[in-house]
């Protein structure tokens, strides 16, 4: 339909994440309708990150360092861990401000289906980050869905008799939702965790 | 949140029309992950698209060469010229294998809000084709919106004391389409536009 470069252009921002045949030809239409110097600091900013972009030798967070900005600040909680499956699970819990402690990457999820096991997964770095007697707590913040319960069930096992707490995120029914439209599963999660919120007795 | 790099990228990609905070930084992610080759590859196709690609200088359709495809292609009906606001309205057309004539691309259509008037589009360029009298239908198929509809009529007026057919695609339910949610505008127009299928008389 189009000749080779813009076809070709088309053909490799489909292969990206959450981008279909319409939404690559809008991009590629955007793009040689921009300005050149703009779509060239485009082009640089993806091999500049490519380039740079490595992984935190603690953690295993993306930075451009050896050890990420989190690890080396000496302000945050160093007895706390959160672990997450992916770097972008940082940001999202970084802009709630409600945690001060560290991070682990495990860099996916337990998925035999992915042919994934635990030793596929930073986890034995995470037991090593646990030698030195620093953390108190492992808070498991593994996506909710089966992939990451399993690794949580699977963390919560290994790392329990080794004498840190271990907690996992609350599931529920999402703030600002709307009970009637709740899925069933969250719905019964947020039975099981209900709170006793006056009253009691005791 | 990020160091610089990534950073980068996510505001970079954020600006490429229908990507997001949260699209931007999931290609982000997927970039780093993914082989050094292939993220080479997709910023060299941005580049050479960019450098490659030029506008026909009969129909301003996005083409590697000074007369793009169409226009060289003697088997198609050099008599039907099929008016488009962008080279991406071609590529929807083609795909319907319904139409052998030529094209011409506005550059956008008419649009007092943006402060684009008909000397910002390739109007004068669309008449100067009429010259040689080898044309004898202009089909207008600019978009079907406040904009496009403006332009068509801007240009039937122009054209049609040049003595050349003037032609507006139809407008009408959507085929596969369900009478009950048609929006309003949209069945005034089947109505409008309805045909005779048997009886009536004559």
């Amino acid at each position: 339909m189009y000749d080779g470069p813009i076809q070709d252009l088309i053909a490799q921002l489909s292969r990206l994440p959450g981008i279909g045949p319409k939404g690559a030809q809008r991009i590629a239409f955007f793009l040689l309708d921009a300005d050149l110097s703009d779509v060239e600091a485009l082009a640089q900013a993806i091999l500049k990150a490519k380039q740079t972009v490595k992984f935190c030798q603690v953690c295993f967070n993306a930075t451009e360092d050896d050890i990420c900005r989190i690890c080396r600040n000496e302000r945050r909680d160093h007895s706390q861990i959160c672990v997450v499956e992916e770097s972008k699970d940082i940001i999202a819990i970084e802009r709630t401000r409600e945690y001060r402690g560290l991070y682990h990457v495990l860099g996916g999820a337990i998925s035999p289906i992915d042919n994934r096991g635990p030793a596929d997964l930073h986890i034995r770095e995470l037991v090593q980050r646990l030698g030195d007697g620093q953390v108190t707590e492992i808070i498991l913040a593994t996506n909710p869905n089966t992939e990451g319960e399993v690794t949580a069930t699977y963390l919560s096992r290994l790392i329990a008799p080794l004498g840190v707490a271990v907690s996992r995120l609350a599931s529920g029914l999402p703030v600002g939702g709307d009970l009637e439209y709740a899925e069933e599963i969250t719905l019964g999660r947020a039975f099981e965790g209900r709170r006793l919120v006056a009253g009691g007795g005791n």
